[in-house]
C-alpha cells in the first residue's frame, strides 16, 4: 500500500505544481501535425465509431466536415461519415480537449496552454458563445460562419496579443475566479472578465483594424463562458504529466462522447475504462424538457479532474441554482463530498465562503469505490437531435462502473486481486 | 406613526426604482457650473474649515491647488489655504461625491451617472488606482501627473466611448457584482471587470490612438477599485431623489471629512447631523500600524447608504479577511445585523450565498437608535500625515450620536418629543 500512497503523493505534487500559461492561438494542424493530412476529426470523450455516436455528435461532425470542405452539404457529410470517409479520434489522444461534441479539425484555431512546470502543451478550440453552437450539435450556416470568423479574425488577433504579452498566467487567475463565484465549468464569468482585462491592452497594441478589435472585445466580453475552453486546456496541461505514474490510483482524465463515459488512471497508463453515460439532472431552457436531452457529453470534465466544476461548487452558490442542484447555501455540500474521494486539497485554489478550504484534488479510484461517491460534474445539456443546440444545464455523476472496473484492473496489475 | 411608515415606504420605493446609468465623463466645471469661477475645492464629508481638517485632507487640498495652478508649490498652497484663499464646500452640496479626501475641482474630469427613474445626475471623479494617490492624501509629482493623464487622456476616451454606447446601465451590473463577491466598497474587482468588458468595445471603436487605448485599458484593468467611484456616483444618484420626503426617517447620506461624520435624513431636509469620526479597526499594510492611521474619511459611505459595502458583507466573504472583520464564513452576520436597522431588502440586489437575501435597504434612524446598532462601514485607511497615502483597510461604525441627534430633531419637528 505504501507504493500506492507514494505514487499518489507524487501525482498530486505534479498537479499542485502545475503552472499553466496561455501563450498562443494556432491552427490545429500546427499544434497537432497529424491533422495536416487526411480527414481526421477529433471528438470529445473516449474512442467511438460513427454508428454509436449520439445525435449532436453526428450533427457537429456533419457541420465540421462542411466547414473543412470535405463535404458539399450536411447530407453529403452524413453520408460520407457513414461510409467511413472520416477518421474519428479522441481529442485526448492528441494533447487536446473540446467541450461537449468537442470538434477539433485541421483549420480550426486552438488555444495553446503551456504547463511551465513540465513544459507540455495542451490545446482547446475557442469557445463559440451560447445558443446554437457546434459544441451542442449546431451546424447551420450561422454556426459555420462564426467558426470562420474565429479562424480568420479573432484567432490571429489573440495570437498576436498573446505573443506580445509573453503569456497569460492562469493559476492565479483561476484562484481569483474561485473568490468571485466561478467554479470554471458552468460559471466562468469572472475568469472570462479577468482574462479580457489582461489581454485587451495587448489586443489594442497589436490591432491593425479597430473595427475588428471592437468586434473581438465585444465577442469575448459578451460570452460568460469564454474562459471555459481556457480552463479545459489548463486542466489537460496539468493532468497530462500525471499520466503513467506506476502504482498511482489517481484519475488523469474523465471524458464523455455522449454515449460512453471514460476515465483514465495514472498507474494504468492510457487505457480507457468506459461505461454508458448518465443523464444529467438539471434545469431546462423554456420550451425544452428532459425528453429533449442528450446524455452527458464532452471533455470538459477535465476541470472536475483538477478539482474545479462540481468539485468547487462551494465557491459558486450562484451556479447551484443554475444547474438545479438545490439551495445556493447547499453548494458547499458538494465540495465536502468530493473531498472524501480525493487525495488532498489545493492550497492555492481556495474557497472564501468555506473559510478558504482548498478545492478537492486528485481523485483516487480506491476512495470513489470505498466511499461509494462518484465524481459530481456540472454540465451543459445538448438537445439529442443534431442541429439544435443547448437546452439546459445540470449535474451528473460519473458512472461508478468506470471506477470499479479500473480498480479491478489496477488490483490485477498490482497482483492485489 | 402611519405618516412615518408611509413616508419611508415612499423613500424605499424611490430607492428601489432607481435606474442609474453611466453616460459621460466631463470636466467638473461643466457638470457643476459653480466651479467655473473662483477657487472652489469640493471635499468629502460635511462642511469643514481648514483649521479643523485632518492631515491627508490638507495634503490633498495642497496637491489639488497646485494641480489647478492656484499655487506654485505645496508650501505655497498650504499658506494660501490657511489664508482663506480657497473656498471649501462639500461634494454633497453639488450632486457630487468623492472617495476619502474627495477632491473635486474645476478641471478634473467627473463621471456622470444619470438616474433615469428621476432624471437627476450625480458626479464622481475617476478612481486613481492604489498606492500613493490624492484620495489618500498623496500630492507629489507622480500623483499630479496621473491626475493630468486622467484629465487629458483617459477622460476624453471614456467620454467618447460612453456616448457611442448610449450609456452603461449599472443596476444589473451591481446585481451581478454581488454574485461575484463584490460588496462595492472595499471590493470592486468584479464590477470593474464587468464595466471594462462593456465599455472596451466602444473604446476601441472611438480610439484615435491605439497606444493610448492600450494604456487606458491597462489602467482600468489593473485597478480592482476602478468601479468604486462609479458605484459612489450610483449611490448619490439613487439617494438624492429621496431627500426631503416629509415625515421620512430614512438616511439619505452618510459621509465623513476625516474629522466629522455626518448624516442627512430625508424628513429633515439637507441638515447635517455630525459627530466626531471613529477610528477604523482593520488590517495594516506592512510597515504601518494603527498609530499611523487617520480616522474614518470619505463620501464613499454613500454605498452603505444604498445597502452595499458593509451592508452587503455577506456577498463578499473574501472582503471580511481583507478588512479584518473576522472569519470569511462570518461575513453574513454583518448583513443580518444591518437588516435590523433597515426598512426593507432589495429584491434585485441579492446574495447567492445567503440564499438570495436582498441587501438591507433604507436605513431608518429610529431602528438604529432602538436596536442600538450603528451602520457598519467597510473603508480604506489613510495615513494621518499629508502626502503618504493608504496604510490599510478596515471596518468602522457610524457614530451613534449622529442618529440620536437626528432622531431628537425629527421628534421635535414632528411634535413627538
Amino acid at each position: 500500500m505504501q507504493k500506492i500512497e507514494q505514487a499518489n503523493a507524487r501525482a498530486v505534487e505534479i498537479m499542485l505544481s502545475g503552472d499553466p500559461v496561455l501563450v498562443d492561438v494556432v491552427p490545429a494542424s500546427v499544434a497537432i501535425p497529424e491533422l495536416a493530412t487526411g480527414k481526421i476529426i477529433l471528438h470529445a470523450g473516449p474512442p467511438i465509431t460513427w454508428d454509436r455516436m449520439c445525435g449532436p455528435m453526428q450533427g457537429a461532425i456533419a457541420g465540421i466536415a462542411v466547414f473543412e470542405g470535405w463535404a458539399s452539404d450536411l447530407d453529403d457529410a452524413m453520408a460520407k461519415a457513414a461510409a467511413g470517409e472520416f477518421d474519428f479520434q479522441p481529442n485526448h489522444h492528441h494533447n487536446a480537449v473540446g467541450p461537449m461534441t468537442g470538434m477539433t479539425t485541421r483549420s480550426q484555431p486552438v488555444m495553446v496552454v503551456v504547463n511551465r512546470a513540465s513544459n507540455n502543451k495542451a490545446y482547446c478550440a475557442i469557445n463559440e458563445g451560447l445558443g446554437k453552437v457546434m459544441r451542442f450539435g449546431g451546424n447551420d450556416e450561422g454556426v459555420l460562419k462564426r467558426l470562420a470568423w474565429l479562424r480568420d479574425a479573432l484567432a490571429p488577433l489573440m495570437a498576436d496579443a498573446l505573443k506580445l504579452s509573453g503569456g497569460i498566467a492562469l493559476k492565479n487567475m483561476i484562484a481569483r475566479g474561485l473568490t468571485m463565484g466561478d467554479e470554471m465549468h458552468q460559471r466562468n464569468v469572472a475568469c472570462s472578465g479577468l482574462l479580457l482585462r489582461e489581454l485587451s491592452p495587448y489586443m489594442a497594441a497589436v490591432a491593425k483594424d479597430n473595427t475588428l478589435l471592437s468586434e473581438s472585445l465585444k465577442f469575448m466580453g459578451s460570452n460568460d463562458q469564454f474562459f471555459l475552453n481556457v480552463g479545459m486546456a489548463t486542466g489537460k496541461s496539468i493532468m497530462d504529466p500525471v499520466r503513467n505514474i506506476e502504482h498511482s490510483t489517481v484519475v488523469t482524465a474523465m471524458s464523455r462522447n455522449g454515449t460512453d463515459f471514460g476515465i483514465r488512471v495514472s498507474g494504468l497508463g492510457d487505457q480507457w475504462f468506459t461505461a454508458p453515460v448518465e443523464m444529467p439532472e438539471g434545469l431546462y431552457f423554456p420550451g425544452f424538457t428532459e425528453a429533449d436531452a442528450n446524455p452527458d457529453m464532452g471533455d470538459s470534465t477535465i476541470v472536475e479532474t483538477i478539482g474545479l466544476g462540481g468539485f468547487a461548487m462551494g465557491a459558486s452558490p450562484a451556479v447551484a441554482g443554475f444547474v438545479g442542484a438545490g439551495a445556493a447555501s447547499d453548494a458547499a455540500v458538494f465540495t465536502k463530498d468530493m473531498a472524501e474521494i480525493c487525495c488532498t486539497e489545493n492550497p492555492e485554489w481556495t474557497i472564501p465562503g468555506m473559510d478558504y478550504l482548498g478545492v478537492p484534488t486528485g481523485i483516487d479510484i480506491r476512495r470513489v469505490v470505498e466511499v461509494g461517491l462518484a465524481p459530481t460534474i456540472n454540465t451543459g445539456i445538448a438537445h439529442k437531435k443534431p442541429g439544435i443546440g443547448q437546452v439546459g444545464a445540470g449535474v451528473v455523476r460519473a458512472p461508478m462502473q468506470c471506477f470499479t472496473d479500473a480498480l479491478r484492473a489496477f488490483a490485477a496489475k498490482e497482483g492485489l486481486a
